[in-house]
């Protein structure tokens, strides 16, 4: 295999803040975060992109993204005893860049965890247009075809 | 439980354009999407946001968005003898908006699978910065004591 940063993380062959680790997966913090506490979760096994991802493994990156919300979002302000110190976010955002023209850089798949706070600038670029239904359905059509569900559900 | 699009969308009690249903997710098109094909998927149990979501509902939503991701990108090209028709994507993003501050607008959990091509004018904002190893390592113990992971991963 040629070389992967992210596999090279896993194997401890490269620096990196580790946050997560179990069997499955690894997380840690992104070195060119967009907010502070911006994380990366990813599989171990290796994976190019969702159409080489284990879906168990898919499940598993989600489930830890998850965790590390509710970690970003609990600063201790509700008096559980907890630090209060470390990144503070009232909101998150999961990402993930499927394919070069998505914007995926490394091609391990990786789950973004990026902390929300006011003012903090993320967000998404683009124009969303209010669609017409019957585009929507032929859309939708084609879709279920794809799906090989040549029925509609329900 | 106060009126909830996505809930009536599932009760059959409004208009939706389904692609996919099964016994814990439904997922349909965006009536405002970012790029021709732009779907959301839902768990059929109400959760207004990530820490109310049900772990096994956030790892079925992504592996229908993992589905979806792959029926969009098969638009026919690969002689498979499916239909040509329908929406094209060379790449896809999935998305998650958890509270108000991360541009949560429906209150019910919902993953975003957006199709992507060269040019589409989709993407994230905002400025990445090259952060320096002790302040991630900072707020990588931070966040490991919150998950309650005393000890550093590994
Ligand atoms: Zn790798
Ligand atoms: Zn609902």
């Amino acid at each position: 295999m040629s070389h992967c940063i992210f596999c090279a993380i896993i194997a401890r062959e490269a620096e990196a803040s580790l946050v997560h680790e179990d069997e499955h997966t690894v997380a840690f913090m992104d070195i060119r975060p967009f907010t502070p506490g911006h994380l990366l979760v990813v599989p171990k096994r290796h994976a190019s992109g969702l159409a080489q991802l284990d879906p168990q493994d898919g499940g598993r990156i989600f489930a830890v993204g998850q965790k590390l919300a509710a970690a970003l979002r609990d600063n201790g302000a509700h008096g559980a005893g907890l630090p209060a110190d470390g990144p503070r976010a009232d909101g998150v955002n999961l990402y993930l860049a499927d394919g070069a023209v998505a914007g995926q850089e490394v091609f391990h798949v990786h789950l973004h965890v990026v902390p929300r706070t006011a003012g903090d600038g993320f967000g998404l670029r683009g124009r969303p247009v209010t669609a017409r239904r019957p585009d929507l359905d032929y859309l939708a059509g084609a879709l279920r075809r794809r799906l090989g569900s040549v029925q509609a559900p329900g």
